[in-house]
């Protein structure tokens, strides 16, 4: 099955989620949630309807997944599902005024229309419309000791989130970032969002805290190689295939997974070079591009990340067979980690 | 009692429980934990433990008392207690960004030292950790139905907190607000949290909706009569009484509750003048400021607005009366409010 097919069977029952959890609950109030219906693709700057990209969606299906395969049904998991999109865009519109980038998804950002003093508050309602969606799952007979396990989930997901941030930002400030802290900054601000993404799927579906587990593991681990797959088109992906312009990342000099790699080469004459090359002022020019990808490529740094990526996959893989569940969605979860990855499924 | 004799008997377990809802839960995350500490007053800018104006505390005291109040135990309310002082500090360091105010509680705000980026982050922080602070309700015996009935109480009061933010935001932006539009505006921004810190309390002391009720509507009365006091100590407090420099909501062009009504009285000579010296650009001069106090003063704005002080006062009484509750902690719950407006008790 091609991913498109696999997200088209949820697309629209997810879509229809969401816009109830983020429905204009008075017309006075029109303005406020105008602006977050903008940042989730369905009006343009002047609140006109229309069709953006909305980005792909891929926690809800990765929480409508787990809960089928664990056993449930995935109607019953829609509010979680939103709720963890939610959570998703709340991140992102807060990110984009900490990052100061103007665009998103082709699309202006809403700090860069409406100012970053609304945009902080955008970013809130969000948040706060997350949590109100999962309440919904009450409507939907999810048991309170369910509920109560998806909330406190979602919350911890969120404190990694933002834990996961802090050294983000923190390490664009410095040049000193080890792998392990790397690794620990991934796990939290990608892996811990798609981990609670298929868990609160399977606590929807049953109480096998085991079961549970094995979902939240395959999530982190999907989220580990699909940042770490991120990392690497971000350096060396085809910019027809990306939409982005070649190298943007090593552009922007961020610490991706193989530049922290090269900058902790135990060749130190490279590791050197690289480090001085990421010292400088503003973005880099084509020739100092040309000369990182070089020292990239002569330390290994795509293998090593192609390796990680791969040892990653291995894992989510590894920890879909613990859970013993063989069915229709438990083959899907395995196509689309495949598909995500760039792996023939 | 005095104030401070009701807030004494239960701040320091308030902010005991802080202390452990705050706590930095692994060494090398302790750079993000202690700005959120520096924010709640217990370490300064170096992350020295110090003893700082942390704020009153009003929200857990609330929460605490009509726990007590509903014939509830106060101990088993501490983690919803810190969960309502966490949101509000949360909307603070926010609103500082948002605000650009480079002071909160006679200290650095925390975006002027750690600068925007950060200060959203470490909001965003505090804004979980309320969450995980109430998760810990199921720690001190209160049931799953009460654990969800305060987890959905306080997110609807954080969702009317982000709206009244909005219409706080966009009010600074035109000149044509009227009455209702103010009075909607802080209930949604002052009047929902003090509201939710009452229910809260109520909703881990008993089952009963009406009493729940009751004391949700005491505690937004008590916020509404709480900001319109605000309002009127912004144009005539006296600065030695305040803390801050005189009518330095008339300089900074705040619209405030005697401003609004100004601006929509029916005597429209003086409303334009108004409008006239609120449409300047930048802060008002010594000048200007006394020709705003006069105006109001010759409006009657500042009689209409101690007058709708009154009224909501007297309400949040009544609200407490309609609970037939009579005992120690609900004399103290009145005591709390008529002090608070600064009525004999």
């Amino acid at each position: 099955m091609s991913l498109e097919k696999i997200f088209d069977r949820f697309l629209p029952q997810i879509e229809g989620d969401l816009q109830q959890a983020v429905r204009i609950p008075h017309q006075s109030l029109a303005p406020y949630y105008d602006i977050m219906r903008y940042h989730l693709g369905w009006v343009d700057e002047e609140f006109r309807a229309i069709q953006a990209n909305s980005g792909k969606r891929l926690r809800p299906v990765l929480c409508l997944l787990a809960c089928e395969a664990a056993g449930g049904d995935p109607q019953q998991a829609l509010p979680a599902a939103s709720a963890l999109e939610l959570v998703h865009n709340f991140s992102l519109v807060h990110d984009d005024i900490q990052d100061a980038s103007p665009f998103r998804r082709s699309r202006r950002a809403v700090w860069d229309i409406w100012g970053a003093a609304h945009g902080i508050n955008v970013g809130d309602g969000l948040f706060v419309l997350a949590r109100l969606s999962l309440h919904r799952l009450s409507d939907r007979s999810v048991s309170l000791g369910r509920q109560q396990a998806a909330s406190l989930a979602l919350d911890q997901a969120c404190l990694a989130l933002c834990e996961g941030q802090f050294f983000d930002m923190s390490f664009e400030e410095h040049l000193d970032v080890d792998l392990d802290q790397y690794l620990w900054m991934i796990g939290h601000k990608t892996g811990a969002l798609l981990a609670a993404s298929a868990q609160l799927g399977a606590i929807v579906a049953t109480d096998d805290l085991a079961c549970i587990d094995n979902f939240f593991r395959f999530g982190e681990n999907l989220g580990m190689a699909f940042q770490i797959q991120d990392d690497i088109l971000g350096a060396w992906g085809d910019p027809q295939v990306t939409g982005k312009s070649a190298a943007t990342d090593i552009r922007d000099k961020k610490k991706t997974l193989p530049v922290v790699y090269a900058l902790n080469h135990s060749n130190h004459r490279a590791a050197k070079q690289m480090a001085h090359l990421y010292a400088q002022e503003g973005p880099l020019d084509a020739s100092a591009i040309g000369s990182v990808l070089d020292l990239l490529q002569g330390l290994g740094a795509r293998q090593y990340s192609e390796e990680m990526a791969e040892t990653y996959y291995r894992q989510a893989l590894q920890d879909l067979d613990e859970t013993g569940i063989e069915n229709a969605a438990q083959s899907h979860l395995r196509e689309l980690a495949a598909l995500l990855l760039g792996r023939a499924a």
